[in-house]
């Protein structure tokens, strides 16, 4: 039997068993375009489940799809100032629009005479492109509000790049509403964090602190960014989702009014909200383990992964189709099954290639377990095997045991988050605190002022991550000035 | 009552009736990026029931969706020779990677030294990329098939747009498949026109001929191009969906060779097809009236919209729950349903609206209707409106109407192509059937060569569509040149 190379450890190279397990699951691969990747079928697989459960969560909340460009005029984007002023600009520019036969032969170069009066932006996020676009829609309370959420690709040009996490292009969503009153707006935004929030918690199986960003980490245009953030492995936090209320900044740089209901004319309130392909790499880094990637049922494209042992004809002809009537009695309650039979890998290769790929029940069966009635379960959160007695209720208990396997992913999660929050009061313990392995959320005073937030983040790389939604307010005194804090706050050297 | 101002009519301006119809039932708009269309709400909702059913159709087929990357770097267009010569040049080209501060203050401006060493395009179409990743996937036969699908934007600049026609950007599915032998991808390619036949057919309720294309219309790099080519109200053809053989072109191109049963290396074969949101259009001119977008009910985001007629708050207490109560009884058997009970809306203005928007059944009820047992049915396909017994099983009425309706739409649309079909033996009749105001298809002789394919075409803008598979073979005289021919392909004016 071939034996499958192992994975680099996390405690030997957290990095490179990352980027290992990224390739090594078919999850992703980097392309010959600098920056961005490939995502490849099991990967996007996973990206679908996301994609499919979150618009299902996003129409329940009365939202509906749309599409706007790609392309983004140069010039919309220096209309609202804080915008360009805090968006990156690495970006890519659109400057001709044809290709002509080298003259010399050699392929194609671009045609100089094919230059755009105005550079197209491809887009990094679409606050712009959509707000030129609301004007038109919107002309009275009536039209209000819109709800409207885009799936799309986007780009941010990145120098350094790891898969998922940072990469020129991504895949996202962003949702785009207009209300008519700064209340609704408010209301929107939060409900999104908590869109995302349950979404995190109860599919990805990832437990997040819902909060609210410093001025200094907001979204650039908006006047509250709303955030969930989760806590990898390696004791670093991963921003997952943002939900921004935006005020009136982009309905007045696009000059977007309606008609009150006493047909007074007033700017249109906005939010926006996104989450992208980066969640997969929270994904991998909340749960995964040396053996590769540990997925939350509720998720994985395949639940349960079935592996014939049967080598000799008449054993095929005993097992096979035993496996496909229970696979078939999985599904009809349901549950997403692979029977893998395919002849020319052996189980063992199997076993190993599954649990690189987290499928979270693996359940292999031959004709001598078939003839004992038993069959053989393993569960890959615990990296535990069984053989029991085959129950009455096979899909009933395949069923359970999936829920508990959800249950107890969150749990460790949540466990592992809780272990690496503390609570400090000197600059001494934050510091001393920050140089562990596993560095964690600390918990700390802080005087309110962008000042010390941004000397802290010179001195530990640490940044403030959110001040959780009903934080509780406590007397204390800044950690770094010594200045008065009515509130702790969570700082942590993130993703 | 608020009068809706009526859509120009087909008869008057064909082409003014579809921007009209395309604006005013929501569908899409143009944007401020020449060339780019925003996909608003409804006419989004229709593209993802379009992809909804396509994906399931895909995987049903044994395939998976991945993602490849937007950009494609320049010289990689270069490497398959047919595929770079025949393929428009006109394409969105990225030359830089940054902006920055205008120094005179006024917003941004690209940073000359953010120049990129390779340009990148932003993608017209993926062969080229994702050949270029398959070199990495494929050693072995046991790597094949691979069976991949994308969901993508892609770009293709355009100087004459028309929304959902002809766009700079659009948005499309590409399939990209690898295999061992040229008869396994032959039969994927057919296999696909097919997919994509009973797709326009069962689901958009539009005919069309499954055919092939001729040498000179085939896709560049492809060894035999399939295409399903539908009938516009207008008598013109428009093709709806292509599926290339493509031959071992894009394995030698990018080096993508396998080791076969024997161990002996080969190039892989490859197929690729797709339909875009061009689909909108076709599904559009197909179908619709001087009333607006008319729907077949399997494609349908709402599939009946119910309207209370109800003005005093008592016969609302008495319509409301009637309606909610029996649009609960069709969501329960699967029909999408949608209760306009927008109040500063009058049912009037509903009725046209709904209409414009092509719902296929329409029912309004107020308190008289609910105490005489009737309920008021509007089918929009003959746009006749019928006050009926409500039925014991009112839900399994409406679902036979749904399916009546479906049928009837197919049928007249099949009605119509055949009606505009017809054969013609000599280049006078030739001529005579394209001055028609309705030209349609036209059934002729042709010698074969691209000579006189491409001299008709310049002479009469009519092109060769397709050759029907299974087509008759047929002795004849060409009809432009009389040479001798052993069939009658189709030909058309196109859009």
């Amino acid at each position: 039997m071939a034996k499958v190379k192992k994975l680099t450890s996390r405690a030997e190279n957290y990095s490179e068993w990352y980027n290992e397990l990224v390739k090594r699951a078919d999850l992703a691969e980097n392309s010959e375009v600098r920056g961005c990747m490939v995502i490849k079928p099991y990967g996007y697989a996973i990206w679908e489940r996301m994609q499919r459960i979150l618009d299902d969560m996003f129409k329940e909340t009365g939202h509906v799809n749309a599409y706007f460009p790609l392309f983004i005029p140069k010039s919309f984007l220096s209309k609202e100032a804080d915008h360009v002023e805090g968006f990156a600009k690495e970006c890519a520019v659109v400057t001709h629009y044809r290709l002509k036969n080298d003259p010399d032969g050699n392929g194609v170069i671009v045609d100089p005479e094919a230059k755009l009066e105005e550079e197209l932006i491809v887009r990094p996020t679409s606050e712009t492109i959509i707000w030129s676009s609301y004007r038109n829609w919107i002309q009275s309370y009536r039209d209000l509000p819109i709800l409207v959420n885009q799936w799309a690709n986007v780009v941010s040009w990145e120098l350094r790049t790891r898969m998922f996490l940072r990469t020129s292009e991504f895949l996202r969503q962003e949702g785009h509403t207009a209300h008519a009153t700064e209340q609704e707006a408010i209301e929107e935004a939060e409900r999104m964090l908590h869109v995302y929030g349950d979404f995190a918690e109860q599919t990805l199986a990832i437990p997040v602190i819902r909060g609210i960003k410093t001025e200094s980490e907001r979204f650039a245009g908006a006047i509250e960014t709303y955030c969930i953030e989760a806590l990898m492995q390696d004791g670093k936090a991963l921003q997952a989702g943002t939900s921004h209320f935006l005020g009136q900044n982009f309905a007045k740089a696009f000059d977007v009014k309606f008609a009150n209901q006493d047909n007074k004319e007033e700017y249109v309130w906005a939010t926006s909200w996104g989450v992208s392909t980066r969640l997969m790499g929270a994904l991998i880094m909340s749960h995964s383990d040396d053996q590769g990637l540990v997925l939350p049922p509720a998720l994985a494209p395949f639940q349960v992964v079935m592996i014939p042992i049967a080598r000799k004809d008449e054993d095929k002809a005993v097992v096979y189709p035993h496996i496909q009537e229970l696979a078939a009695e999985l599904k009809a309650k349901g549950i997403r099954v692979k029977i893998d039979d395919d002849e020319t890998k052996s189980p063992g290769w199997k076993f190993a290639e599954w649990e690189l790929k987290g499928v979270p029940v693996r359940i292999a069966m031959g004709s001598r377990d078939i003839q004992a009635g038993k069959v053989e379960i393993s569960r890959r959160d615990t990296s535990t095997k069984e053989s029991v007695d085959m129950p009455d209720d096979f899909s009933g208990m395949i069923s359970s045991l999936l829920e508990e396997i959800q249950e107890n992913i969150y749990h460790k999660a949540k466990t592992f988050r809780e272990e690496h929050t503390v609570k400090v009061d000197t600059w001494e313990e934050f510091n001393a605190q920050l140089e562990n392995d596993l560095p964690g959320f600390i918990s700390a005073h802080w005087d309110g002022t962008a000042e010390t937030e941004a000397k802290i983040q010179e001195e530990t790389k640490a940044t403030i991550r959110c001040i959780p939604v009903n934080n509780a307010l406590e007397g204390g005194t800044c950690v770094y000035s010594g200045k008065p804090s009515t509130q702790r706050v969570l700082f942590a050297k993130a993703y």
